[in-house]
């Protein structure tokens, strides 16, 4: 079975979304009993934060010990070191079905994403969350993106392949699984920053161990976690990059669903992208149904079964032109309860749309042991540009839909015009990027990762005061918070110190454009 | 077996001394194996932070695995209920080794401490980094100190006991364990904050539960995490409190080691406080041989087997008068390299203590399984009070010592003579309390707390700024770190702006004082 980007513990604390992503990383395991799968790999970003809450932890680990512990026998062989990976200084094995002491039934393999990737340093090196779950037996972390270190010792992890000094290149060595007569080498390159990627990718310094027994007989699955979709061409990897000896190349990351393995231009390869299993922005991209896959191999050949699942809650988004709406309903540009009017009709188009689809949903997956279920809440994004419009009081606006939208608080978005419309088009469909500071950054996400950052800010305005370096600090006292990295604050500290000229830090533009992208809503001056 | 306060995590980024506590929890979990215990009793405090990190995390659950699973059948039956506390919305069992998916050699039961409790709400409640352990079925986590709801619906958690406004009193349910003619009731009290323990005790609101089945058959055993030695009257457990039906009481918090069980005045029951693994203070309770014990039970009568733990760092102290000491050596008390040499050769003498003391212990351990083992370089303290001398340049003390000692920034400790010198007297043997703003708290955790803090209100002063509260800005970041309380900056936040008058929230004068305890040298004006 194929997921990923489950992003679990994507905006926890929300009285009503606080639950959908581990509800639909439950229903993957659940599908992936009841499918009987052979095992569950994961494309990365199975946490949405670098540091999961205990709820979140507590959450994934119950449910993977639910669902993928028991009796039933695993059918699949390992062929590699069970020993690969495995925790120093303790004699266990880093693949969890090869520890008698476990009874697993389906193992998960999974490799890190950019927001589960491995931080901070200790005896045992950088850790991810995912080396938590790895060592309570609970999944088998593959494609930590080793480097051969120059004594021969040792591999090094992917904390320190980000660093540009590391001129060895990327080398991945595959799992080797067997069942029957078929051998699936499961190759897997967590995520690794753009430009080096990118570096490395330009290079050819990416190199994949082949087995050395009957090299040809493998059928050959790459699982990565990187930028598809180029707008920097320094920032994605293009589809068209990896050898011919591969099959399949299972891509995180895009949280776009585009399951069905699309083929890849002069090369003899696949790409199936399964995208996330919660939207965590209200973008086109998350809008599309969302699956996972179940891979039949036989051999060297494969097919792909579609599964759509069931909990995601239901997203629907339109966009309209605000100056074109109000001059088909011929109403006075200025007339604001009008306006909000219009804009009202047009959510409760989009909530009857949600419906709809919903019932056609139920109906197409009608099937005896899943009575058709009432639609929860919706998600509903009305995308809204305009030009000259001097808009209204609309901080209530969404205090109409509290009871029948999941997201009542950023249903609408607003969007100056800009003399050039093209910038915007060309990233409509981009649902994430790797980047936090990167200008397309996903709406929520941000205001999620600003919020500290503003409240101490907020706070020194009050006072009329604004000489502390917000951005600065916000971003000291957010690596201190999600990457366990508590040198943050006091490097920036010191570094504040340090400078007499306190515009060296200035702040970002673009991230200040952003914040008028990300506000839901418009005030009257 | 029983241990208590492993505090692993304790200094983890200490160069030296960051795996001790780590090392010495691995220790006692080899010593049961060895030992072939039926179970390990834990008296809470097992993690140091309350949001462990990552890595310590890791190493705990790794060296749970490693030595607390394999193929050895557990001898003890369970006779309660092995449902009872398990994960909401889950199907396998509280009780690791009732889950057939698990092989469990040496079932771990431990009670939360104050460094350990429960914290933050989420579907499942406030969970502890204990419930981590228990969901991915390392430990049985027990002793949440539920209260019976109103409604009758199931119990509340220890966070929920800490709120006043509960008034339902405590009650203890046990796990009931049987070995052979051996019946043993495992009553559980983890960490309640004092003033609400105080106030259940004196009104007589604690309540334990008899096994229906022969209650005067069964060996009870009680598992507590308070305050033992009484400061505050309100503030401490008298150990007479508890029912003569219990026969002997674990004692945690407390990080003295006093394991061979104490009698307690007009009670038929004894009080055994094994004490910290790892010395979290440099203070005379924590210098005692640290040890763990087994308990030996054949019905209702028992003895302790006491276990020297090996992998303790050495620790050596010794308090002076600096008066008598310049008095006695006949020099100048303003001579400073004359009392440098002075206090450094009262060093020495420690550190030869403290390898004298190390090469007794090996020999009197011998033991064919383990060499004599060369000493980690030791802790030292050295106390020193002082009237009227204005003390030299000292900075540069510890580094004479770096290769010497494990601590040589905090060797020496100045406390400068009170008039009245009765309080210092009566503080000296404790080594540990609950509340992080009890004026009596460890030095060394207190440095840790205010870390960030320190930082932010240092970055404002250097600006000439002090209209920060910094105190509660200090409190505000501990506990959104520490506590996963997101809304403590933010409410900390609201506050301050609502108040008008900023000496609302002043500095608190006795952690003012402390601060001057805790530091380990004088400077020159």
């Amino acid at each position: 079975m194929l997921a990923t980007d489950n992003h679990v513990g994507y905006l926890e604390k929300d009285p009503i979304r606080g639950q959908d992503s581990l509800n639909t990383f439950r229903e993957i395991l659940q599908l992936a009993q009841q499918h009987d799968v052979d095992f569950i790999l994961l494309g990365g970003d199975l946490f949405h934060e670098n540091k999961p809450s205990r709820a979140t932890l507590h959450g994934v680990m119950a449910s993977l010990r639910e669902y993928t512990l028991g009796d039933k026998p695993v059918s699949i062989e390992l062929l590699s070191d069970p020993f690969d990976g495995k925790a120093d200084g303790y004699s266990f094995p880093a693949v969890n079905y090869e520890d008698s002491n476990l009874n697993v039934a389906i193992p998960v393999f999974s490799i890190h994403g950019n927001h589960d990737d491995p931080q901070g340093v200790g005896v045992e090196g950088a850790l991810s969350a995912l080396d938590v779950l790895s060592v309570a037996g609970l999944i088998n972390y593959f494609g930590k993106v080793e480097l051969p270190s120059t004594d021969g010792t040792a591999g090094r992890s992917a904390a320190q392949a980000n660093d540009p000094l590391m001129e060895d290149g990327i080398r991945i060595r595959p799992v080797l699984l067997q069942k029957g007569g078929t051998r699936i080498a499961l190759y897997g390159m967590g995520n690794v920053k753009d430009d080096r990627m990118g570096y490395e990718l330009r290079a050819n310094r990416v190199r994949m161990y082949r087995p050395a027994e009957e090299p040809l007989s493998w059928f050959n699955i790459l699982a990565v976690h990187q930028n598809r979709v180029g707008h920097d061409p320094k920032a994605f990897v293009p589809e068209g990059m990896f050898d011919n000896s591969v099959h399949l190349v299972v891509w995180g990351h895009e949280h776009e669903q585009l399951i069905t393995p699309q083929p890849v231009a002069e090369k003899r390869y696949c790409v199936t992208q399964p995208g996330s299993s919660v939207a965590t922005s209200l973008m086109p991209g998350e809008a599309a149904e969302k699956k996972v896959a179940i891979i039949h191999v036989e051999e060297r050949d494969y097919y792909l079964e579609e599964i759509p699942l069931r909990t995601v809650r239901p997203f629907v988004m339109e966009d309209i032109d605000l100056d074109d709406e109000i001059q088909d309903a011929n109403i006075a540009a200025d007339d604001k309860p009008a306006v909000t009017k219009l804009l009202k009709q047009h959510v409760y188009g989009l909530i009857q749309r949600a419906h709809e689809e919903w019932t056609a949903k139920q109906q197409r997956l009608e099937d005896p042991s899943h009575p058709a279920e009432r639609m929860p809440l919706p998600l509903v994004r009305l995308r809204v540009t305009y030009t000259k419009h001097e808009m209204g009081n609309l901080v209530r606006f969404g205090q109409e839909f509290v009871d029948k939208l999941a997201n009542p608080k950023d249903v609408l978005q607003f969007t100056k015009k800009k003399a050039s419309g093209a910038r915007k088009k060309r990233d409509e469909n981009v649902t994430e990027y790797i980047d936090p500071q990167a200008e397309g950054m996903v709406a929520s996400e941000k205001l999620e990762k600003v919020h500290v950052g503003d409240l101490v800010r907020e706070y020194l305005e009050a006072q009329e005061l604004n000489i502390l370096n917000p951005v600065g600090l916000e971003r000291a006292v957010t690596s201190f918070i999600e990457k366990d990295n508590k040198d943050a604050i006091k490097s920036f500290v010191a570094n504040m110190l340090k400078s007499s000229n306190k515009d060296l830090v200035s702040m970002n533009p673009d991230e200040q454009q952003l914040d008028v992208e990300v506000s839901p809503e418009l005030r009257i001056a």
